[in-house]
């Protein structure tokens, strides 16, 4: 039984989180810390949990949170993280930090897309890019996890194999993304009101959105080159869910099977990425709720292009889930503990 | 370790039935049942659960069916279950019906509001309606289960308390329930598109939905005497849930802590049912995906009347849920067990 | 042709005004007013008006805009236009309040429901309630209209003919409306963001909805005597669109026959008032984007009751459209001048 | 006042030709048709237009109608309106042919991309491609207009003046496409129920879409060459709306201004294309029941690519609307007439 804390409980990932590790058998929430709920009990705001928990929100306060918890999860606003982290809670503590604060190596790129000075850039070489499928090994030994961002999650794995495997010309990649819109956070803005999402979709940050870096930078390692693609965000009147189109450049003809082979070579033994079988394409709806990552792929003989797709939760597999997935790696759960919730499709 | 069948596999009830009943301890699922797909793998009409389950439909069997398992479900339209129900096959099996087919003892009043005749009357009589917290104690020695529909528990639930201690006059009661989609059922019907429902709202069935008697029948039970009520169905644009606004005359000037007690008195203990605080309604997104009950009331000292409302989803806890908590009870596991999904509010 | 200035033009009921206005053959719309938008052209802000549009917001400046134009929509907060109007405005021109501040007579009843001073209770005598089809004739020589709400609106054109004619129990009514969530107006608020409202339905302000006097006033009028009713308000995911399910008990027993010639009556010569068939009942997508309120009942022999129903779009009849009609009035224009648009039903 | 007829008045497109040509000033309509409804009132079936049409479907009888009416429209399933046309019938009347029978010059690729054999053959080289903006003139003279898709009417617009003017390889396109489910028509199917498309998205179609061949054409003859694109459809939980994300290489760096420039040359004129400011993206809100489209893009110095998006209504501009826009042009009305209704963008 360990004790975790979570900053920016009150967010969409922050409850999930929530309600995730509820569920987990080795874990006891000791920390609700939510700034504009403070001293508000945590059920009022998200009622689902009433009688379930009793517990009120607190305000910010790491130096007294490291010392009490054995993991520190912060749902929080990019820059946060990097501003609150010392050697110090390091040492009391592991961190997985759900911000995009410790995912991007190199700072300067994280400065130029999150037009933010980062203030802790010490600590982001040993940051732990926590994909789990991926990066299981580091992830064990990390002290500060940084968990990937809900799109590039998706897009990576969608297109890990292809690259990795050099199938595909990694400078042809084009992403196009569709997001429930838990995606667009909690916040109070006219332009996330119900009349302005429902009954509508857009593309939004297209070319800046700052997803795009760290895709380019994880997909670059598996390519073993740089690479430079477009990430095309779109907001759906849906609550949940992300949705990747992804298309590139075959290298030369392959087969069905070829392809599948390969993505069979990754993910056959991963319980939380299905590949699916062939002309069936993911849906954001059979991954509801879960953690899994569904991926399919098609093959143009006309074009000699891949169109390849994935579907994940953005609130599980892409946040909260696997943040709860790479905490079970860092204290040696199972991995899947807490995870088992089935997809609601419905 | 308990063997489990269920007829109508691939309607909503069906797939949520599958959905809990895999994540229960005690539990083998041995038959998916379903007409309309037999012999195609369950997982690829409710990909939601590829991996997970790898069996394929089968045709009805009840003969075969009832010697193979512990437990049958029957999660089929109105009169199936009457049809093939036999000694035999009570003899063999324990069945818990999700139709109204054994849930209304006068089988002329079944006849009326169904238009349909009665294939087995002689087991009305013995079967025990499956509202659990009102007849956990007759329910656990049942052979057959009539589990309560969906609108019923939650009108039900949050009338009970009311009718039972007499606060109000049980012959003024307007009960106005709104439910999401999934309660239409998964048949392909015009009115039932999504280009139909969406950005839509209606009352349907007014004054002749057949839920009205099962309502009228129960809360008469709790009155000691005959009720007639108004209860008026809509349609919702959202895939789950049932809210309803039920109104009353009070007898008596009452007070909201005299009310709240009376509440308490029969749900304080109730695991699945929670009594909201003061001037705090129920939402169905705070319920969604979990077995609970949220009710709440307010009086209105200028009408003399109670406003009572009820939220709960009406797949799990109208349906599936309230099923798998009356296999529990039958078989004599802990009430919640395979129950413990938290409600996803988003 | 006529001059207009429009209060709080960027709003869901000042857009529609807007958009109304701009398809009214007889008017120019000189003042696109907007407190939160001052200096932005109009269709940055609503870019449904790209190229349709090329005007800029202003501030408010009654003086300036009432010597400007002939009529003066105000679309905005409680208590704004009472705190703006004067002698002089009103010398200079004709105004249609869209909030509820000129909507009751006595000011008591709207302070203690609205929890506001009013600040011109000198007007509130002459202000004429602008529900167009029960007071055409005093509507026409007004210089102040109290455009209704939109819940009244639905509600009072639903019940009027049973309440006038006497066929119901003035006192026994109860009124359960649904909304749509243009309703909860375009304030960046968390209770109204797009996850919050999706997947979810609730009722709210349960015997505090500050329209339950102005129905009551209204219905009273017709009734001849002081009414009290209950209210109820739900909030549903959908955009546009009021439902109302009222409940009555009958005074005597009647035919569908009789009641229908009682709708009949007041509504066979209203083009906005389309009195359903028999068994048909109200949706709201029927009267979307349009002025139309459709109304229908069912009579229940079983209880002596009878529930009444009606759908309206609240931003057209419920909001903008209304006021627009009510301008026809005032103007001597066709009375559904710009009204035109058919019911987009999907 | 020319006299209309409707085969497939009941689809969604057949609706939204009935209800903007009831719009129309110089149109009487006077067939109804609708195998699945023969004899019941078309009011009864769409009930937003009670007390506005009073008339009765009428089952299909191409000789009778081809003489009482000025022009057909055929909102028909593929194959339909082939099975039916004869010279006959084209010296009687103009057809305006909303399905793909005749869109596709190279009837083999029609019969490989539809798996239809072709009826009439005789009469595709006449049929005149109804895209207004492109072919205005041809449209004029025509007998015959094969009415575009709607995801073709959005890609080509979106592209046109880029491959025109040879901005970018036109061999390197990919079309992304997001639309409306009123897009999957009518039919009563399982995959268009409310409950299956609501909170979910996916792409269908993946590569054997039927639009992609005509969409390759029309930009051929743009280019002057043949043309092989992907082209991706995905179905988004709204009733209306499409949008466009299509990518494709610059063939030489080009500036903003240049290429808005292209875009001016082509669509300044254009009433319904409505070419967006810099850094401003479509929305489908922002078309919602209007014949609009709206274009933007954005260059990618970091790939040297080009993201070009469109939005429109796919049952106005992507069907009825413009069936009603090529009406026009046949028989010299003012092109925008009936076609007025402004964007409801909630």
């Amino acid at each position: 039984m360990i004790k975790v804390g979570i900053i920016g409980a009150t967010g969409y990932a922050g409850e999930e989180l929530v309600r995730i590790l509820l569920q987990h058998k080795e874990v006891e929430i000791c920390w609700y810390g939510s700034r504009s709920y403070v001293n508000q009990p945590y059920a009022d705001i998200f009622r689902n949990l009433f009688e379930v928990v009793t517990d009120t929100c607190l305000d910010d306060n790491i130096e007294e949170l490291c010392k009490k918890v054995d993991v520190v999860f912060t749902a929080t606003p990019q820059g946060y993280c990097a501003g609150i982290l010392t050697e110090e809670v390091l040492c009391n503590t592991k961190v997985i930090d759900l911000s995009a604060d410790f995912r991007i190596k190199d700072v300067k790129v994280y400065e130029e897309w999150y037009k933010l000075e980062h203030k802790s850039p010490q600590f982001i070489e040993e940051a732990v890019y926590g994909l789990s499928e991926i990066n299981r090994e580091q992830v064990k030994g990390a002290r500060l996890v940084a968990n990937p961002g809900c799109y590039t999650t998706c897009s990576i794995l969608t297109l890990y194999p292809l690259v990795k495997e050099g199938l595909i010309d990694a400078q042809s990649i084009i992403v196009d993304a569709k997001s429930g819109t838990t995606g667009a956070g909690r916040g109070a803005k006219v332009p996330n009101l119900f009349c302005e999402v429902n009954e509508n979709m857009k593309a939004y940050g297209v070319l800046t959105h700052r997803h795009t870096p760290e895709i380019e930078e994880q997909l670059g390692y598996a390519a073993g080159e740089e690479i430079r693609l477009i990430f095309t965000p779109h907001l759906v009147p849906m609550n949940r869910g992300i949705l990747v189109t992804a298309y590139a450049n075959l290298k030369q003809p392959v087969t069905y099977e070829q392809v599948k082979a390969v993505y069979d070579k990754y993910y056959q033994k991963e319980k939380f990425v299905r590949v699916l079988g062939k002309d069936v394409v993911p849906e954001t709806r059979y991954v509801q709720g879960s953690n899994y990552v569904d991926v399919g792929f098609k093959l143009d003989e006309r074009t000699n292009r891949i169109v390849a797709m994935g579907a994940l939760d953005n609130v599980v597999k892409g946040a909260a889930g696997q943040a709860v997935q790479n905490m079970n790696l860092l204290f040696g759960f199972a991995e899947d503990e807490g995870l088992g919730q089935l997809p609601m499709c419905f």
